[in-house]
């Protein structure tokens, strides 16, 4: 059993209201000698305050719940390592729900826990209504929330993200100053805000050079590996187009597969732009050109909101948006 | 603020205590109308039971610890999926420590949090003595605990691993199965357990297919990309040499990479055989051909051990044990 402080009472033959006076540092006519005892005892005893108690007190779990779809995705948990960052020095624990895409039932579990606020990654594979659906829950609730990316579009504010409309435009910029004129491009699910500031993104830098967007060059993706694999072959077959604007690297990595398997060479035949700036960027060969989103920095800064929200309070704050940037690397290639 | 009994029974017009009886479905002399409405009431307020107060009362937090070293990397992230997954099963919630190679202060953490048990990843760059460090840490306060991997030799027996000998073995084999009589190896940190155990099976089946063991053909590494990368010219350096058995994928990583920049080819020039089976070993060219560690399995295993131990009780369990088997993918080529 742990240590209670009516064990350390008896250890040392003083009241227990002597020792929670001691160890809770409140001021009190207590010697120095029975002081220095009370202590010793603690540490010998590995004595530590009952934070259960002083939470049932506060109101407070000091816990901050983070639901992320797939902690496996690098994406992911970079994210949550920025989130756990800021969590510990902000005093809190952070407790973690992997979804597997079923949000609404850790946002049960994380009701049940107490935890002071939620962080919300949702998932680009969730269809609108199980997104709105998990907001107005968190609203419903009372429970200070933030959202990675702004996975819908809403009311609500409480959202960090990266201004991917400049990123969708850095990336096509980059390949046109490289020369490049037809520019296909794969993009992430429909209904995702993401997905479309960065085709915005993509239209605009094109319309700025003076080229027509051409909608046989759109390829309809969601952010996975298969959209760059089963799709190397349609780009192939798209007559002159000599680069790719892959709307996130994953989907890049297929492309590069495929494309090698086809034997065709990354960046004679295709350059390529990737967007996340993921750990396999600088792994893959050739290096893969992409815009890079602070994943690590958003996962500190989300975490630093929240921390500064309470329950019954105001918890609305204005979106935290990134400014992303490209890392040009090796996938891309002047041509003239 | 949240609903509590009190603001059910003002709604319904009872008294709190027979609101508190319908909810916790003890016995009662309650109508079933006045029941429907406390229940209606009581999901109208979005009421839940003060789960902090509960855990006052029964000494649990109902929560598990898991501190990892580094989140981000996709061995770590695989476990602690498996973790998550077994205790949302067994009713507990998961709190993360990403540990920064700083286990002593995530331990005192988890211990002010009150958890009801810890798992730890010790990080392979710590040395011995922060190891056993840790470990006489979580035995002195009593907590039940489980260790992933036998990073330390020790009277603790709270760990699950993969049975790396018969890994280093199999690995080994399938080189000499297809042909290969040099093959160079690169190790992990010396004082693993983990990277010991493989090497004795490197040893195991070089010996029985009757083939010398050559230090010269013997690199020290740390599980590090850079093992692979910063080494490749020496191992084209050792005359002779068709294989190499990496210790971890990230270092067969680094070597197709640095190969590939020094124009050798895998699987032509070397066979590369990898261990861990990382996420991304499927999306390298070549595929790499690993040994599969089941991490996930292994975080779901160590996950129902720790919430069935308890605080107080007999907290030692009997090593659990996974063994490994061989993914044969495209990065090992046949010879003569």
């Amino acid at each position: 059993m742990r240590a209670t402080i009516k064990d350390i009472a008896k250890m040392v033959g003083l009241s227990p209201a002597s020792v929670s006076l001691v160890l809770n540092n409140k001021p009190c006519k207590i010697s120095e000698a029975s002081r220095a005892r009370i202590k010793a005892a603690a540490k010998e005893l590995h004595y530590r305050p009952n934070q259960i108690a002083q939470n049932l007190k506060s109101r407070q779990s000091n816990s901050i719940g983070l639901i992320v779809a797939n902690i496996r995705n690098d994406f992911y948990s970079s994210f949550a390592k920025g989130v756990e960052e800021s969590c510990r020095k902000n005093g809190k624990t952070l407790t973690i729900c992997n979804s597997n895409f079923d949000e609404l039932e850790c946002l049960e579990i994380m009701y049940g826990k107490g935890v002071d606020g939620v962080i919300m990654c949702l998932a680009s594979t969730s269809n609108k209504e199980e997104i709105e659906q998990a907001v107005a829950s968190l609203e419903d609730n009372g429970v200070p929330y933030f959202l990675l990316d702004k996975t819908a579009k809403g009311e609500h504010s409480n959202f960090v993200l990266t201004d991917h409309l400049t990123g969708g435009y850095l990336a096509t910029k980059h390949l046109i100053e490289n020369g490049h004129k037809k520019i296909a491009c794969i993009t992430g699910p429909a209904h995702i805000e993401g997905s479309k500031s960065r085709f915005l993104g993509y239209k605009k830098a094109l319309e700025e050079a003076g080229i027509e967007v051409d909608e046989n060059l759109i390829i309809k993706g969601a952010y996975q590996y298969e959209d760059g694999y089963e799709n190397a072959e349609k780009i192939i077959e798209m007559k002159g187009v000599t680069a790719i604007f892959a709307f996130n690297d994953m989907q890049a990595f297929g492309l590069y597969n495929k494309l090698k398997e086809l034997g065709k060479n990354i960046p004679d035949d295709y350059s390529i732009v990737g967007y996340d700036n993921h750990l396999y960027a600088t792994l893959i060969t050739p290096p893969l050109t992409t815009v890079h989103q602070p994943v690590f920095d958003m996962g500190v800064k989300a975490g630093d909101a929240i921390c500064s929200l309470h329950i019954d309070g105001d918890i609305t704050v204005p979106p935290i948006v990134f400014e992303p940037n490209l890392v040009a690397r090796e996938s891309v290639k002047k041509i003239n």
